[in-house]
C-alpha cells in the first residue's frame, strides 16, 4: 500500500458534517478533500471568501460531495456563530470541528511588537476556543456527541524559539484539548489533536519560510525519516480521529512528524558520526577503560 | 460506522509478515485476527505451545490467513532467535513485530521480593529488547524497513503505585521506542507504541484483578467515556501503526484509554459536583468576591 | 530543620531588584518577604494600589528591605512599562521578574461566556507575555542577564476541567518559558517556572473555592503527602530559582505539590485498599493463577 | 553570589545519614562532599573498595564529617543489604539514599550484544530498585520518613539513540520514582530525581566520550547557556532535595542542564541565523506576504 492513498473504508465519515476552519487552502483543503471522499459534508471558512468559494467548487467537482463556504474571522464570535448557523441550515446539524486556522511569525521574539504577538495569539488560541465553546454549547444543548480535532504542533509542549506567539497559543489549545476531553466526556464529546511535522504547502510554509532559509535547513537532512510528509498521510490520520473508529480516544495529541521531535535526545547529535569513526571510537573507549582500570 | 468493525482497506497489510509475542490470547489474539483479515501473515509465540496451536487453527479457519505458532520464552535469546528463524523459513521474511508479551503483579511494592520484581522486568523489558535487537539486526543486514509496535501503558510515563515492576519495565520499553526510532530512522525502521486503557480479556485482566476489586473500582465510573474499550478498537489502531499508512510516524506512543490518563488534572475531582451544587457554588463565589472587594 | 524556615544563605539575593506581579497578597507577598530577607529589593504591582502600599509598609518594617509599590493592570502595556521605568528610577536596574498575577473561574466551561474566558486569558497569558517582552527588550538592550520565574500549575500540561481558561493561559505561559529559555539563553537570560499544588491563602484560594466544596474535597485526603504546602516552602524554591545558585537551570518547571499530580497513575486508585483487603486479594490472585494454569 | 559556592544554611542536613551509591568518584563524590559540609553523615559504596577508602579519608579531612566506605556491587542483593546493615551499625539509622551508580555504552545499538545491554540495565535499573526496595522496607518497618534521590537523565523521557541500554534503564528508574512517590507517600517517604546535563568528571564522562568526539561536539556550542555545569551546582540542588526544605516535593524530576533538553523545539535550529540574515529574512517575508495577497 502506498501512503499516498486513502486508508479508511469508503463510508468511514458517512453522513457526518464537519467544519474545517482555514479549510480553503493547504492542509485544511487536503483534509476536506479526503473527508468528502469518505462520505462527509464539509464546511470551510476563513477570511477570504473568494478563495473558499473557488475551493468549494473544485472539491465538489473532484469528490461529488457537498461543501459549504462561509466567510469568517475566527476572532469574531458573531462570525463564528454564523458559520455554525449556516452549517445547520444547510446540513441539518454539525458533528465535527477541525480547528485548523493559524497564523505565525518567524522572528526573534525581541523584534516583535506587543501587537504582533496579540495577532497570532488571537487567531490561534482565541479563534479556537471561540469556535469550540460555541459548538460545545450547541452539542450539549442538542445532545450531539460531537468531535473536535485541533491541529497542534510539537512545540506546543516542547516550546520553540523564534515562533513564540504561536508556541504560546498552540500550547493553550493543547491544554484546552485535554481539559475539555475530561470535562465534556460525560456528554460524549471528544477532543483530540495532531502535531504535524513538515507538510509543506504553498499557502503556509512558503510564506513562513523564505527560500534561502528553507534550503539552508533542508528537511531532508533534519527529519529522521529523511522526507517531508504527504498531505494524504495527515488526512488519513485526521479522518480516523474524526470518525467513530477512534471513539475510545479523547484528550490525545498524536505526533506525525517523521521523528522530528525526537531530536531532543541528549546523544542524538551522534547521528553525524560515520561508520569509520565509530570503529575508531570503539577502540579509544576500550583503551580508556583499560588505562582507567590500571590507574585505580 | 460502528467502532466494533474493521476500519482499514481490506488490503492494508497485504503480504506483510508480523510476529506478535503473546499472540495466543487476549489483545494479542485480537490484533492477530484483524491483521490476518487485512492480508498479513502472522507469527504468534509464547511459552504455552498448546494454547498457541489452538489459536492458530482457530484463526486460520476464521480468517483464511496463514498463522505460525512457535514456542518461546522471550527471556531466552536463543528462543527469540528461533522464532525469527522459523518465521523466515515459512514466510520468506519478517516485516513487523508487536511486543505484546507481559507480566504483572498488582501489590504493595514493599510486599514484593527482589525476585518477583525481576520476573516482571525480565519478561516485559528484557523480552522486548531481546526481540527488538534480534529483529533490528536482521532488518539492517537485509535492508528491510521493518516496523515495531510496543504495547505500552500510560503509567510508563505517569508512573503508578501497586504495579511498580511493570511501570519500570514499560517505561524502559517506551524509552527504547523513542531512542531507536531516532537512531534507526536512517534504515527506514519505525517504532511506535500504544498505551491502552482497560480492554478487559480473560487472559490478563481477570487474573490481575480479583472480582471484588474489579467491582469496587468499576471502570464504568472511573473512565471519562464511561466504558471499557472494544478489542477491535485497539486492533484498528494497531493495524494502522503496522501498515504503510503510518509511514511518517515514528517514536510515537498513542493513548487509547477513554480519557483515563486525564485524571491527573488538578480540578478534575470536580466531576462529582452536581448541577445543583454548581448553581450554589456560583452564588457563593459571587458573594465571596463582593465581600472581598468591600474589605480591601 | 523545619521546612517553615528560610533555607538559603542570608545574602543569596543581595543587590538584586525583583518585580513581583500581584505581589501585594498571597503567595506573591510571601515570596516578596523572603526575597527581602535575603537581600533583594522588591517591586510589587497590581491593580489595587491601596493594598500594595499597605503591604510595602508592612514588609519594609518586617524585613528592613526596600519595597516599591506601583499600580498596574498587566493587560495594559503602558502600565507594564511604567512599572519597569519606576523600578529603574528607584533601584537603578531590574534583575528579575516573577509573573505571579492570576485570575481564575472555577466553573463548567459551557457556562462561561466568551468574555469570561477572555478575561482570564488576558490577565494570565497576555499580562505575562507583555511583562516578559518588555523586560526582555530592556535586558537585551542593557546587556543584563535577567531571570524570569513564572508561577505555573500542573494543569498547564495535564489540562484540567472546570478551570479551562486558566489551563489554556498557564499552558501558554509554560510554552513561553521553554521557548524563550532557549532563544534568549545566548543573552544569559533565564526563564523557569514553579507548578505549586495547594498553598492556601485568603487572597486567592478562598475566593476560588467555596467553603462547602473545600470541605467536600479536603486536601488532606487528596494530596499524597496529606497536607497543604507552607508558603515558606514555595518561597524557598522561588528564591533558589531567582538566585545565581540556579544559574545552570533554564526552561524548567518544578512541581511542588505534595505529589498531587501523580494521581494520573492508572492503578493509583488502589490507595483505598486496606491492608486486610490486600491479604485477601493476594489469596485470590494465587488461586486465579492456579486455576488458570490448570485449565490451559 | 557565585554558583560555585554552597547555597544552603550550614545545618541543612544536620544529623542525617545518607547513602550515595557510586559515591567514590565524580558527581557522587561532589555530592558527598557538600552533604558532609552541611552536617550529614555519608556512606559511599561501589565495587572498588580501594577508591572508596581513599575518598573517605580525603573527605573526612576536608570536611570534618564522618564517612563510611563499603564495597558493593549493586546487582547483588546481599551486598546491598550489607551496606545498609553496616550503615545502621555505624550511624544508628539511614535517612537518605542517592542512587548514583551508573554504567553506559555509547554505541550504535545494533553493534551491542544482548549481554552488553544486560550489563547496563542491571547496574542502572536493577541496582537502583534493589537498593530502593531494601531501604524502603527498612524505613516502613522502622517508621522512618526516608528520602530517595535518583540521578536520572533527560533521555529517560525523551529517549536517545546511541545510549539505548542506559535510556531504558534510566526511564525505568524515573517510573519507579513517580510510582513509589505516590504509593509510599503515606509513609512519609519521598522520591525525587535530577536530570543533569553535562557535568564533566574524569570518572565518567571522559571514559564515555573519546577526546576526538568531545571536541567535535563541544558542549560550549551545543548547550544554550554555553557552558558545562559546575559540580557545586548539582550538589546544591541535590542537597536541597535530600533536606527537609523540599518536604513538600515528591515524584519530581528536576532538569539542570543549561537548557540542553530544549533543543527539541521545532524551530530552534534557527539559532544559527545571524542578525544580518534576520534582516534579510524579514524583508523576504514581507514581500512574500504582499505577493501572496496580490495573487489571491
Amino acid at each position: 500500500m502506498a501512503y499516498t492513498e486513502g486508508m479508511l473504508r469508503e463510508d468511514a465519515l458517512k453522513d457526518k458534517t464537519i467544519i474545517i476552519t482555514g479549510g480553503g487552502t493547504g492542509l485544511g483543503k487536503s483534509m476536506a478533500t479526503y473527508f468528502l471522499k469518505i462520505g462527509a459534508n464539509v464546511v470551510i471558512c476563513s477570511r477570504r471568501l473568494e478563495v473558499l468559494e473557488k475551493t468549494a467548487v473544485e472539491l465538489e467537482a473532484e469528490t461529488g460531495g457537498s461543501v459549504l463556504a462561509v466567510q469568517c474571522d475566527v476572532r469574531k464570535t458573531d462570525q463564528v456563530e454564523n458559520v455554525i448557523q449556516k452549517a445547520i441550515e444547510k446540513f441539518g446539524r454539525v458533528d465535527g470541528l477541525v480547528n485548523n486556522s493559524a497564523g505565525n511569525f518567524i522572528s526573534p521574539t525581541e523584534k516583535l511588537s506587543y501587537k504582533a504577538v496579540d495577532v497570532v495569539v488571537d487567531i490561534v488560541l482565541r479563534g479556537t476556543y471561540y469556535f469550540t465553546l460555541a459548538l460545545g454549547k450547541y452539542w450539549i444543548e442538542n445532545n450531539i456527541k460531537g468531535t473536535v480535532l485541533n491541529i497542534s504542533t510539537t512545540y506546543a509542549w516542547t516550546g520553540s524559539g523564534w515562533v513564540v506567539p504561536s508556541a504560546m497559543a498552540k500550547a493553550g489549545v493543547l491544554a484546552m484539548t485535554k481539559s475539555l476531553a475530561f470535562e465534556w466526556a460525560k456528554y460524549g464529546i471528544r477532543l483530540n489533536a495532531i502535531a504535524p511535522g513538515p507538510f509543506p504547502t504553498k499557502g503556509a510554509w512558503d510564506r513562513l519560510f523564505p527560500k534561502e532559509l528553507a534550503e539552508k535547513f533542508s528537511f531532508k537532512n533534519r527529519i529522521p525519516l529523511h522526507r517531508v510528509g504527504n498531505h494524504q498521510e495527515l488526512a488519513n490520520l485526521a479522518a480516523y480521529l474524526m470518525s467513530d473508529f477512534s471513539a475510545y480516544m479523547t484528550g490525545e495529541v498524536i505526533t506525525l512528524d517523521g521523528g522530528e521531535v525526537l531530536a531532543a535526545g541528549q546523544f542524538n547529535f551522534l547521528k553525524e558520526v560515520s561508520d569509520d569513526q565509530w570503529d575508531a571510537i570503539e577502540e579509544q573507549i576500550k583503551n580508556a577503560n583499560r588505562d582507567s582500570k590500571k590507574s585505580e
